[in-house]
């Protein structure tokens, strides 16, 4: 891979987030599947945000004239968040508790695609690249607004119910 | 592992945050090493408080009468955080290009260890452990600064720098 300027970085960064997504659009369903109520939902809404996403990364490789692929750069990072939501999944253990997990793996994983699309908005600015920018911001605030949402769920209502059990 | 109350989802974390510490004190001077002027120093500047990080959490474990230790339980977000930013450094390019993507790796590893401690600190309060959750939220705000001093390194000149090699 050649990494001569911040155009080759942008592109090598996109396909980074792009294979990132890709393996999170495996992963929400799993959790979906473990989870209830409200948590379910938000894994759900999440999922289809995610599709959004993968579609916009998509716009951005066409607008590049980059093929929107990875190869066989699978994103490591977001590879390890995912085992780790999904060694939980495989734990016995209270209901609640294992939801309050599921919700620290997810904000782990909100907090990966922040700091990756805030990266990304950043060098599409400083190329000129105005349209790419703006849909990497459209992400990065539908990612700030997922991490929220799980916040909300675990301190108003998950981890309560969770502590109760200590 | 058992995982019946949030007394033990939070030391389960704890763990978890203490393994990936640990990782990071073997990559901060690996990236420093290849990093120049004020990114090498904000490096080297982590890597201290990532010791004194550490040092808090044993106090933490102290307080709750559980060893400091993470067992076989490598955090396995951070392992793959870790191997991002390692990749990287075998890559050949342009100086400032590699340099712009360490910032991007190194703030991902901040925004995995603010989803961490954020949530870790709301659990400390949720169990009525004050002293934790005083030192969670100190790491939390030197977590926070490190990313704000990341972002202003990238927006300020190293990015602006890889952007004329385009």
């Amino acid at each position: 891979m050649e990494m001569e300027s911040l155009k080759e970085l942008f592109v090598h960064e996109l396909r980074d987030a792009y294979s990132a997504e890709q393996q999170l659009t495996e992963a929400l369903p799993k959790m979906a599947k473990e989870a209830s109520g409200e948590l379910k939902q938000a894994f759900e809404t999440h999922l289809e945000e995610t599709k959004g996403q993968i579609a916009r990364l998509e716009q951005i490789f066409e607008t590049l004239e980059e093929k929107p692929t990875y190869g066989n750069m699978v994103c490591k990072g977001m590879k390890g968040l995912v085992q780790e939501a999904e060694d939980l999944l495989s734990e016995d253990g209270d209901k609640t508790t294992l939801e309050a997990g599921m919700i620290a793996a997810a904000q782990k994983v909100e907090h990966y695609e922040i700091a990756t699309y805030g990266t990304l908005r950043t060098y599409a600015e400083q190329l000129g690249q105005t349209e790419a920018a703006r849909l990497l911001e459209e992400t990065l605030e539908e990612e700030k607004k997922t991490d929220e949402l799980l916040t909300q769920l675990a301190v108003g209502s998950i981890n309560v119910e969770a502590a109760s059990q200590a």
